[in-house]
């Protein structure tokens, strides 16, 4: 019960994350036609890029805890330490979007990303210590590649922000791509599990 | 259990989508009389017709899951783009309110339409997939006539944005009540199986 | 199970209807002292009267749904029907604090409050449609007296607002009041019922 | 089932309340570099604060539940009542944040946390009154120390906002450590019982 508490707090706030960065996407005013539009691409393009990440935490935290049996109140923290970071995201995407994706403010992502992943990995850690070694959960993660990659590649992105500001978008747009790609050896575990 | 969290997220994420939507009805500043609601007509059709689709999508949305046993990943990401389409419900309903029902605004609107309902329908599939041509689903559904007409009414829409735009209009809401007119044959399929 | 997605979907809407109504409590800019909050006074009571309002319906929503065993298609309109009224309270709340209870302002309140009213009756008569004149529902809500009392209450308000517009808030606050007072009755019969 | 309707309602609440908190985190227009950053900094601590609050509140509402086997009509208004001061966080945070913890706004802030807490304490006390003195809530709470104990340092804080305003910044962040370290002996007993 408790579980499934936690479950519906985390996905009443993604939710309203997921639906409150849409409202930087501002109406323009008192212009009806296409070109009006055209100014709010980068914002847009933005918007997409962040649906997506809190899509792939969603998809994962979901996951994560289907294979969990119990909370305690430091995973419940761990939880709210990880919603903290994510509640940021509108802002980080908003700016981002605003400022046609300028160093700064990719630099500014990035530590956001960056923040999240290292929350989802304490939280997964926290979850683990519970469920023990051997769970479901621990052998569905594994060697966690992509969780281990990630950060790297954060680290990486904040670093070309100043460099090469593309570079960086492109490599926040690959991590998504990362994550993306299902992982059908995960699924299944989890799956002969039920 | 995974298919609860599918619904609990959809369901925030709709509700939220359908209740920000009231905040593009600006409140009149500085004057308190009947005139000065008047300006908002318009933005109140289109939030009025918005409300109707959500209200359409979620109730399809709704009977769709109630006959489905089990999802997968690519029904997760299946569901994300849909709820990604209907997010920017919001943006366009009060781009067309604002400038009472502009041409380009009214393509802008079916455009949006037509995505949303492109992924209703990969969603429909995805599910289909798993249940199986004979599940209860896929017998419900049938030919989908209404599934199949919409698309090729929302084109027919966009193209008369720029010739006719009220004609655009009309397309569109006759496509709400299309959907609006309970469908009794799909009811009771599925109160047969349960 | 149909049954919860419907509560749920109501939860949420109610939910966010009542956070972002105190979003027109706006912030005072450059202003920190006691006397900058004065002029805020009358949009917290136009808050604070339309929380009370929501969470009236949302308690008899929760309790009505408890003693209902099945929903229909049309249940599910009549239920969004009534979130559309519901919907729009924060727009009449907003203009009626921020115009300080002005006539045309207290008014349409009356008039929002009216129809959420009628909403309420029709969805309620839908769901005693299916489960019968012999149900648990239909003899806890026995003559509704409060149910038929208030749109008459509601129409003198808004007749009186253009007269003696405090008359007018003064009987939106006495319905307010009369629902609030706890029905033992109603509550009895449920819980014998269970 | 009435239960958890209660606990859907609130964790819908506040979730919004923490997420649209963040929009007084305001985008900055046209300044893309860390300069522009700065300004946000008392504003963020102002919002860091209020999260761990509303998380604070959500923990302990969550385990008070989870100890509790049935609601009555008052308990529901209890909860609406502790969620209408909640719901006045994100405007007492922002005014706070904007004015660099001004006397005035540490105040406000100070009477929201007190009535929250009083809120808080008439709830847990309704429950109790069904659960009876030997429930398993009863006995988790004991002799509710902290609960005690927050209502006086509000109230020093609300009086030390006009002699040293940072005396009363520091009142409210001890009191919110307080209660972030786990009361282990809580956790304990409830886990007794199940």
């Amino acid at each position: 019960m408790r579980k499934g508490r936690l479950e519906a707090f985390s996905d009443g706030v993604l939710a309203i994350i997921l639906t409150i960065m849409v409202l930087e996407i501002k109406v323009p005013h008192g212009a009806a036609n296409f070109a009006a539009l055209k100014p709010l691409l980068p914002v847009t393009l933005s918007y997409l890029l962040s649906f997506i990440y809190i899509g792939i935490y969603w998809n994962n935290h979901h996951m994560m805890l289907a294979s969990t049996s119990r909370v305690s109140g430091g995973v419940l923290w761990a939880n709210l330490h990880l919603l903290f970071w994510l509640s940021l995201v509108p802002f980080a995407t908003g700016w981002m979007g605003e400022n046609h994706f300028a160093p700064a403010t990719l630099a500014v992502y990035g530590v956001m990303l960056l923040m999240a992943g290292v929350a989802y990995f304490v939280l997964q850690n926290c979850i683990i210590a519970i469920e023990g070694p051997h769970s479901a959960l621990a052998r569905a993660i594994g060697r966690d590649l992509k969780g281990k990659a990630s950060p790297v590649l954060y680290l990486a992105g904040i670093a070309a922000s100043f460099w090469q500001p593309w570079v960086a978008g492109g490599i926040y747009v690959a991590v998504a791509l990362m994550w993306l790609i299902p992982d059908r050896r995960i699924e299944r575990t989890l799956v002969e599990r039920v």
